[in-house]
């Protein structure tokens, strides 16, 4: 296996062949020197597989929730990959909890394919080989694709410029400042969960955000494209197929609704699948699904982008010597502005 | 007010006046076209705050806790400012969480500023904004400043590299998760604060941490610089005062410790004050406060120069037609990573 080039593992990818599709995944996460070939070559044999980001604060009990959904999909006959991202350790790596329970509770069945990654932190991270993982299980034909983020912060923003459905997960309780978060959730949610769902203060927390989307009116506007470097003029040219007419009409917007599930007793969790499901049959009956297509393509590329010139910018500061002109800020003879200037203009 | 030139308020600054002290602030936050100009100015007239960094997870009850330790310190004679980032919402904004308590808390008093800033989910913007408020802060002459960050992912990383002194504040019984972000939090931490301590299990987390920082070994490390461009070697010239003799010596170590809090009854908040000063007491006699000055440059020159390169390369791309090819690679015509070559080679 360790000779392997992209040809074989691509045959593998499409194949159905386990070990290869593993091994290519781990070409990506690991940078290896063909990854680049391996996935330019996988991303035309993908498109069928519909992406659904699962994200939602720590203790929202999302990681069971995401195994709970894995197995009503495969009890629907479709075949599911989890790509679960834990960006808890930007230093040490950390290990993905509950992935034995997780494990346990899916193996044995070939319709599943089960992958944890640790970005270290780096948003970069998140983008960039996440991107490249969903290429892989995307042209590997799974017909579900699950990706589990913790909700706090950017990573919230990275899923929906990554995800065709983005389901958002609460737990009844989580104090003052989780429910601050959600106000900046609730505007990539397509769907909104309250898991542990029999814990006191569920159907509060069910209101709350019930009331907020009620406010918020956000809730029904096409999404935007959150990259920077692709302007949203360019990056949202799929318009819907029925544009012009459909701008105004309600039965033609998504409204986000709200579930509760337990996820430990899978109680809602069918519910759940249904709602993507429907999430989904929206998507591709209103030419949303092309326009996401878009703004997935918009961010791929500029995440590609991002970490060419970083790479680029790199390689050329190591020619130059920081070292004087750093200890001249640090010793305040020099202020950071313009000693960023003198950098920039290679001295 | 509104014709302020960048003197009058360096001036002002200078001087104790808290109104243009206040609009210098919100020249930086807005990117005000001469918000270089006085921040290049302020920046040589900075250098004597001790910059405390605050971060602990959503729930911890980290906004209290800075209060309570604001009164402390004033309580000890000594001024004091409070940056309170709120990442919580990428899209809205949303407001700072127990502002109002807190400015009840402390109004009235000249000898306090608080400052609470939105970075909108942007890391950018946190290591931007923050840096330019810090040496507004600096250069207003307030003893200590008080930074708080959730912390979660990339932020607290940010803190440690913006901070001479970076507290990670932690509370009981905050569910699995939360402990598994610990362990990344744990090589920023110079003092650990287990705060709502009159919960049950507070003593069970404080011997966890302890712990774990028995068994990572990694605390009592020289800090690393956690900025991509500049390199460890380059970066950490500060070389400690008694180098050679003091690397392998013990007790010219910072032994990380495990503090207990109640921040709405003040318990324990003066202890946690007293330790801070001895943190930094250790840093200046052990000259590990001019490494982290050296840190604390290099990353403040980074995050100018990554600020600068973005604003460039933007500029560049609002010249081409990014749309033909993203509608390319959302269509499978084109795959993302040859699109991205042919976007940096200008087409």
């Amino acid at each position: 296996m360790r000779n392997q080039d992209p040809a074989q593992l691509i045959a593998g990818v499409r194949g159905g062949d386990r070990l290869r599709l593993a091994q290519a995944i781990t070409w990506v996460e690991n940078e290896h020197p063909r990854a680049v070939e391996l996935l330019a070559a996988l991303y035309p044999c993908g498109g069928g597989s519909h992406i659904i980001g699962v994200t939602g604060a720590p203790g929202s009990g999302k990681s069971t929730l995401v195994t709970a959904l894995a197995r009503a999909i495969r009890a629907a006959g479709q075949t599911v990959a989890i790509v679960a991202i834990d960006p808890t350790s930007p230093f040490t790596g950390g290990a993905i909890l509950g992935d034995r329970v997780r494990m346990r509770a899916l193996s044995g069945d070939p319709g599943v394919f089960i992958r944890s990654m640790a970005t270290r932190g780096s948003l970069g991270g998140l983008s960039k080989t996440t991107g490249g993982v969903i290429t892989v299980l995307d042209a590997a034909g799974f017909d579900r694709i699950l990706v589990e983020t913790v909700g706090v912060g950017q990573a919230e923003v990275e899923i929906a410029s990554t995800a065709h459905t983005t389901v958002v997960v609460e737990a009844p309780g989580l104090g003052d400042e989780i429910q601050a978060i959600k106000a900046g959730i609730l505007e990539i949610a397509d769907l909104l969960v309250v898991n542990k769902a029999d814990r006191p203060g569920a159907d509060k927390t069910v209101q709350a955000l019930a009331m907020m989307l009620e406010l918020d009116g956000t809730h029904a506007r096409p999404r935007r494209h959150h990259g920077r470097l692709v302007p949203d003029s360019q990056a949202a040219t799929g318009t819907p197929a029925h544009a012009g007419q459909g701008e105004s009409r309600d039965d033609a917007r998504w409204r986000v609704e709200v579930l509760k599930t337990v996820a430990s007793t899978e109680e809602g969790v069918e519910t759940l699948r249904q709602r993507i499901e429907a999430h989904r049959d929206w998507l591709l009956e209103t030419g949303e699904w092309t326009a996401r297509e878009h703004l997935r393509a918009a961010h791929a590329v500029e995440a590609l982008l991002r970490a060419e010139l970083e790479r680029r910018i790199r390689a050329q500061w190591a020619a130059l010597d920081v070292r004087a002109l750093v200890e001249a800020v640090a010793q305040r003879r020099q202020d950071p502005y313009h000693a960023a200037q003198r950098l920039l203009a290679g001295h």
